[in-house]
């Protein structure tokens, strides 16, 4: 049964965040949101169902859709536009569209697309989003009611998203306890590409190479390479589109990041330990300083 | 009063790894060491009584070696040498002397050194010894009974060093609970520029970049950024002299690293995707076998 108070939210794949998302929405007190999931993956379905992840799961998009005010699409990056296709025809006017994928320009782009093509006046909203929570356990098992607690999110608006809008899908995270940062799409590829995707490329680059040496030194491991790596043993599934949709600015990140290390290595061979210091010094400062 | 199963062990440096190696030896059940201390810093000695980190403490070197049947040095690397060629006049005769130095080469240089200059029979033996345990927080207060319990340990004898003393620091460390592995001071080095300093100086190098960035960055960071660069708040003081001991190792190890980013460059930048999705699987692999 649906209160009067409550609003419809449909969650299109019921992965790790998706499912995570059904679980956070469904046990907030007060419950503001009827939760309905959309999924077709037998063994995400029966996780879903299991752990009471929606009010109430769909297969069929036509029916999963129709109740919406707010639709967040989880699927996997790819299929975030080419999804917001389908379900397009079968909405109600006004329903906000948002997703959580990592990337945020082809998906943009895709929906600018969209807008653009649409025959009749525009009756829904697209505003991506990007909740920065996640770890290298990419599987359902490892989600959780409070996977977005005090978290950092992203909420990157199209130009032509209404303020209401925006403030609808900042409000929806905000309500889950995390905390709201509004940016252009753009911007938010350019910064993940540095805080998020570039340290991905480094941990899986510095295993890549370890890889090649005795497999005897796997057994010396400190808690610096540990934890350093600890990423690097994310599901290259996930992580091969996020590199391929935002090529360019991890390309970007990577060349500045190519200049950082081959000043160090110059310091190192001429042996100048004031240079190599003041490095550290800088670099434990902004540490010291980041979100924990 | 020492019992007549007790054997003596001096730890000269009582900081963050001195201080837990006497907590730990004191604690260790069944005790088989009598445990002195040698520390002249003011707040260091005043921790280690509170603490409880040695049966008896000294700041006078003669009166604190002349006892030991083992020398554990814990001070910083660059006084490893020094501070063994202070203590050698007063040792008696089958003295091991061991430390828990970072870096092998410079340590292993200075004995030898010390070793071929003694004008007497050699009357004690030196073993170098590298327990990996730590983390970003190298003052005293994080030092534990439990510090080395179930980490990696590397012993490494200098060529002169008979069997029975590499044994027995290697059985010391082992009776701490430390898997210990026995290998020639190069190989160690070349292993920990690898393992260890790599690791810290991609993670230094990288929070040095993002310290360049819009500050509101910080507030942005995930679990991802925040694990890869925990070892980049470490002590600058701990780590510039371990740099500069292993710089040449440390240089070889950050140019294969190098080859290792440009390839991952190339292959991002031709879009070739079946290569970036190896390189991810590779890594993975190699991180999902890493000790934890």
């Amino acid at each position: 049964m649906k209160r009067a108070s409550e609003k419809t939210v449909v969650i299109i794949g019921m992965g790790l965040i998706g499912g995570s998302l059904g679980m956070a929405l469904r046990r907030a007190r007060p419950k503001v949101w009827r939760v309905i999931g959309l999924e077709r993956g037998p063994s995400s379905l029966a996780l879903a169902r299991r752990r009471g992840a929606c009010d109430k799961i769909f297969t069929n998009w036509r029916e999963g859709v129709r109740d919406a005010d707010e639709i967040v699409i989880c699927t996997p990056p790819s299929q975030i536009v080419p999804v917001t296709r389908r379900v397009l025809p079968w909405i109600k006017p006004g329903v906000v569209i948002s997703d959580a994928g990592s990337v945020k320009g082809p998906v943009v782009a895709g929906w600018s697309h969209l807008q653009k093509a649409a025959a009749s006046p525009i009756k829904y909203s697209f505003v991506g989003a990007h909740p920065m929570a996640g770890s290298e356990k990419t599987s359902w098992e490892h989600g959780t009611a409070t996977f977005f607690e005090g978290k950092a999110c992203f909420v990157t608006p199209l130009p032509a998203t209404s303020q209401p809008a925006a403030a609808a899908v900042a409000g929806f995270w905000r309500g889950l306890g995390m905390e709201v940062a509004t940016v252009d799409p753009e911007r938010h590829d350019e910064i993940v590409a540095h805080i998020s995707h570039l340290p991905m490329v480094l941990a899986s680059t510095l295993c890549s190479l370890l890889a090649s040496k005795d497999p005897s030194w796997r057994g010396y491991a400190g808690g610096g390479l540990r934890d350093t790596t600890r990423i690097a043993a994310s599901d290259p599934r996930i992580w091969k589109p996020i590199l391929e949709q935002n090529s360019t600015q991890v390309l970007h990140a990577l060349r500045e990041y190519q200049a950082e290390i081959k000043a160090l290595e110059a310091a190192l061979t001429e042996g100048d330990w004031p240079r190599v210091t003041a490095m550290l010094e800088r670099a434990k400062a902004y540490r010291d300083g980041v979100r924990t």
